[in-house]
């Protein structure tokens, strides 16, 4: 594999350089115990996530669009009973997710104070910006980075727009990420270089179970193994 | 004042390019309507706008976040009365505004055709991305742009970063846009041009009421007279 054409490297922000899954996770869990006199904890936790999948073209992704699929649900499943408690409930759950600390992932930061010798670094989220960038002004990650780049999904399409607005060719930009479906084969799609470093738990909706078999290609199984690589 | 120097024109999005306020209007009044046992219609619009800009930090701008505060508002306004009915209205009511049909402004299209032959064009906008892309493509006038930059606040350091950015000089750009204080203001302080052309509702928390006088400021009363001057 020729590396040496990399001249800008993209890091996915949630769940690669921060935890992020988790405090979904929590949220969903949360939110199901809050309702289990209208289902068993996993039937709710299902009935939100399809919520969330049917809304994502509405809402696209992050909090507040999660938080907006957690009151529809609740309503879908109270109906008449939905109640000031449950609104108050999930309103306050939204804000105390906005609010959490951000917890940098393991090897993250000597990575990234390495890497940005060598390299131009941006970020490249389909997050909300605000919350991005607040996290990544908490995160104390801010100035290894050039800028954020918030892209409205990941696809094909939008890493070719990434690409051409970072005014570079595909083959000099490599992305780094925790999903496969997300980070990587749009990218390795269009030309450029993607590794894969999983992060413990990815959203169903995220799940690529093919094997991937690419010379643009590297799976990875932490951050630090970066540095022996570029 | 020479504008030979003008390389990147941006354009404000909400206002500027198409309507938008109007239809927050039209839904502050009707959640106000709504909820008409609870207070005057002018008490409960104000109280709304409170709550939005307590929140603005936490939401940002948007319809997701303006959905969550009508919530939180309504739920002040009726306690433990809060029920399913009013919740389901509210959620209706953004999901609504999310698909409004995009009016674009007077003018805009044959301004940004002409415009588009000599500059290179783009979008500054503080609003969500997936909801301003949407806007972009069902008002036509995607092509017209280079690219949208999304940027979480419009003050002179968000400015600055989307200047270096673009690669160019504060005195290669031009802000055009509704609002003195997101739109002029800041981009003056930093060197580069300002043209200001008002929308006929413009959201109280954005007015200033200061004169302007400066020698790479514009005051126009619509987007025609871009035609006359670049």
């Amino acid at each position: 594999m020729d590396l040496n054409t990399i001249k800008v490297i993209a890091f996915d922000a949630d769940d690669t350089l921060w935890v992020n899954e988790t405090f979904f996770r929590d949220a969903e869990i949360a939110f199901a115990k809050h309702l289990l006199d209208y289902g068993d904890e996993e039937d709710i936790v299902r009935m939100l996530l399809d919520t969330e999948i049917r809304n994502l073209d509405t809402y696209g992704y992050g909090i507040k669009g999660f938080t907006l699929s957690m009151l529809e649900t609740a309503h879908r499943l109270m109906g008449d009973k939905m109640n000031a408690e449950t609104t108050a409930f999930i309103l306050d759950k939204g804000k105390q997710m906005l609010a959490e600390p951000v917890e940098v992932l393991p090897h993250i930061e000597e990575v990234l104070e390495e890497l940005s010798k060598k390299y131009k670094l941006v970020v490249a989220t389909k997050g909300d910006l605000l919350d991005q960038e607040r996290k990544l002004i908490k995160s104390g990650l801010i100035d290894y980075f050039h800028h954020v780049e918030i892209v409205s999904d990941k696809k094909e399409t939008q890493y070719k727009k990434l690409v051409k607005h970072l005014d570079i060719e595909p083959q000099e930009f490599l992305m780094i990420g925790n999903s496969l479906k997300s980070d990587v084969i749009p990218v390795l799609a269009m030309g450029g270089y993607a590794f894969h470093i999983p992060f413990h738990t990815t959203w169903t909706h995220e799940q690529v179970d093919d094997e991937i078999n690419h010379s643009k290609f590297r799976a990875l199984t932490n951050a630090k193994e970066l540095l022996d690589i570029l």
